[in-house]
């Protein structure tokens, strides 16, 4: 783990003890609080057009970037909880994605693995 | 920007090129992209209790790690389309929450901010 | 309540019941397995085009019907569980929409009521 | 089509027609505004135990059945552009599940139909 990513992490778990919250961050809440985020930052989104959401006025960029800062704090939470590497795994995803969209067979589309 | 997360965006950034993806690549559908991928975790833990929830089988973990790992590519790709320095904005929420939520206040309460 | 939305409820409670599923069948996690099943409806349009989404191919149509399905199912089961009668809440809502967006102010505009 | 559900999607849509709102209403556009309001009821959810979901205060109660509301205005909005008729692909659906989870291998246990 990056020595940045570690020192967040235990940032966020010193927040979350001084204010006694571990009693209400098990792994499932968590689930439930990322994608809660998440759907903060696709309420920014839902009525834009695709080229909309390419320029996005500054102060809404702002918001949208903290929405972002959310989802990361909470995945990163989780992560400690659950004893998870985040930047092992994205690499061990990586290589999988590598072999699940080979270049000649998934370039230009937008088509899922298991239908390719 | 951390020398490992400024790695990943790039190899992500190759790999979607490799694949012409980028005509996909807008934000809107990257925080759909996001939210899925958030879903999926969440399904792994929807009819468990918090205590199971934070003693997954071996395997379930691994699945969930996979997940975990989706969400963050996402969100990787989603701050390079938008410019974004993921450590900076969690930097920088973490000392609105601080605001947010002061201990004398926040302790032991999963109390909204605005509720408080 | 319509006769036929309160037929589909009773058939659903038996088929829980037959299942002994009422154990896992709490309101916080029919939230998240409607959130899952919502998901899966979004998976299917996050690479389309809006004229795409808007033309689907039949067999795609059929697959995202009972996405629907899914989502009308356990909003149902989490209105039966909660005492909610759906069509009442439906009607009470759309009133204070009508008052949240008057015609003139949000004519033309995707623009949330607390920012017009 | 039940009576009251046909009265519903035909008011939602000269509703939208008023306020010239059709353009924003594509299908992949409702299910993200589907998605934005099935967030708002899990974050009713995220910190409660099991059993506190079972017993809302009236007052959150109350707030929680307008945002069931809302996922089901949305889901019939998203029905009426797709042409879909949402109590057949229910009743279509709930056939389905019966065969996915026949009773003797399903009982007690909250596994997905492809892991029985």
């Amino acid at each position: 783990m990056s020595t940045e990513l570690e020192s967040i992490k235990l940032r966020l778990r010193e927040f979350a003890k001084e204010r006694d919250w571990d009693q209400f961050h098990s792994p499932k809440n968590f689930s439930m609080a990322l994608i809660v985020e998440c759907a903060e930052l696709v309420e920014y989104f839902q009525w834009l057009t695709d080229e909309q959401s390419k320029r996005l006025p500054e102060d809404t960029l702002d918001e949208v970037s903290l929405e972002m800062a959310d989802i990361m704090i909470y995945l990163i939470r989780l992560a400690d909880k659950l004893d998870v590497d985040l930047f092992e795994v994205v690499d061990r995803k990586m290589l999988l994605n590598a072999k699940k969209y080979p270049v000649d067979k998934s370039k230009g589309l937008a088509t899922k693995y298991n239908k390719l």
